[in-house]
């Protein structure tokens, strides 16, 4: 059965919270969901490569991009650029395939403005304590992990704009709810293509 | 996380689908989720159990139960009255269950108007020569079978006042596929229990 377009699954995430390892999962798990590929002013962090992570440009490009209406939607965070390329997801959905994209809450909101049917999943880590824990073992500096307990804070409070909830006290068990998430969400009926239960209906 | 309250979950779907054989792994794989038992005026079949597959009771019971509004949804099917039972299903979702209920169409519709909360799955054969064939392999007598099919014409021209539609062409497929309907409106932000979300949220 094939939906009538492709979906657009939004993750958000405070940072530490295992959505870049969950969304590499999901890539590996189902074959057509495909990564939309961000575009950042941020450097690179060891064993980040360009058009794999994100797309690695400089501020007057990135701007640029801006003014000539090319992100769905684009932020700043921590002094950085990030934005999401309205082409690459219009590509992305014309040639068949899901989308995922690992944005913030701002982002979030403003891709449900352009695709209203498009889902988005909020993932939590078990408490506060527990995502406190998990940044200082990534030896993240303490004003760092300050910003972040803060911004999470931010963000945890409007987790009900957010279709689904996941909280991550289990990484498998929290890659298996996403998963029946994207399973649950190409079975709705209003995503099924017409064609196909006009022609299942014509055998009757 | 815990649910504000237990989720009513609807599968209908014409005879011979495999319906009876997925309700039963679901029940299997999610002791959160059980059975609403319904009441009929049918004949048990060989090896049905009064209390398991239904509580069997003659039509002057169950023209009593209809007049003390007993009954959320009653149908006559082929000559027999199937109901289900208000109190049956309000004592499941107050014991904190999920209640599974295997009802046709229109016992559907009722559920839906009843509790809006309520999550409605149709199953569909692969094609409709394939449910004949099945149908034909259980030694149903073709007017039984012709019966059969001028109903399931009737009832999947209804398709889209359902959530989700299931294909049965592969079983272990479709019980996967159900499974992950089930999990994944159990993490809808909108059925999150609020205390729980407020606990979290004065964590940090």
């Amino acid at each position: 059965m094939k939906n009538s377009q492709g979906i657009i699954f939004v993750i958000s995430a405070p940072s530490g919270t295992g959505k870049t390892t969950i969304c590499e999962r999901l890539l590996k798990s189902s074959p057509n969901l495909k990564m939309s590929i961000s575009h950042t002013t941020r450097r690179p962090r060891a064993g980040e490569k360009d058009g794999v992570n994100y797309y690695f440009i400089d501020r007057t490009k990135f701007e640029e991009m801006i003014k000539n209406g090319d992100f769905i939607e684009w932020a700043e965070v921590y002094g950085n650029l990030y934005g999401t390329s309205k082409k690459i997801i219009n590509d992305l959905l014309n040639s068949g395939n899901d989308v995922l994209l690992d944005i913030d809450i701002q982002g979030a909101k403003n891709i449900k403005k352009i695709y209203p049917e498009s889902v988005l999943i909020f993932i939590l880590p078990p408490s506060i304590e527990e995502l406190a824990r998990r940044l200082y073992n990534r030896n993240e500096e303490p004003n760092v992990i300050r910003n972040r307990l803060n911004r999470v804070a931010e963000e945890v409070i409007q987790y009900e704009f957010y279709d689904y909830l996941l909280i991550n006290d289990n990484l498998e068990k929290a890659i298996e709810e996403a998963l029946c998430i994207i399973n649950a969400e190409r079975l709705k009926t209003n995503r099924i293509n017409k064609d196909f239960m006009n022609n299942f209906l014509k055998t009757i």
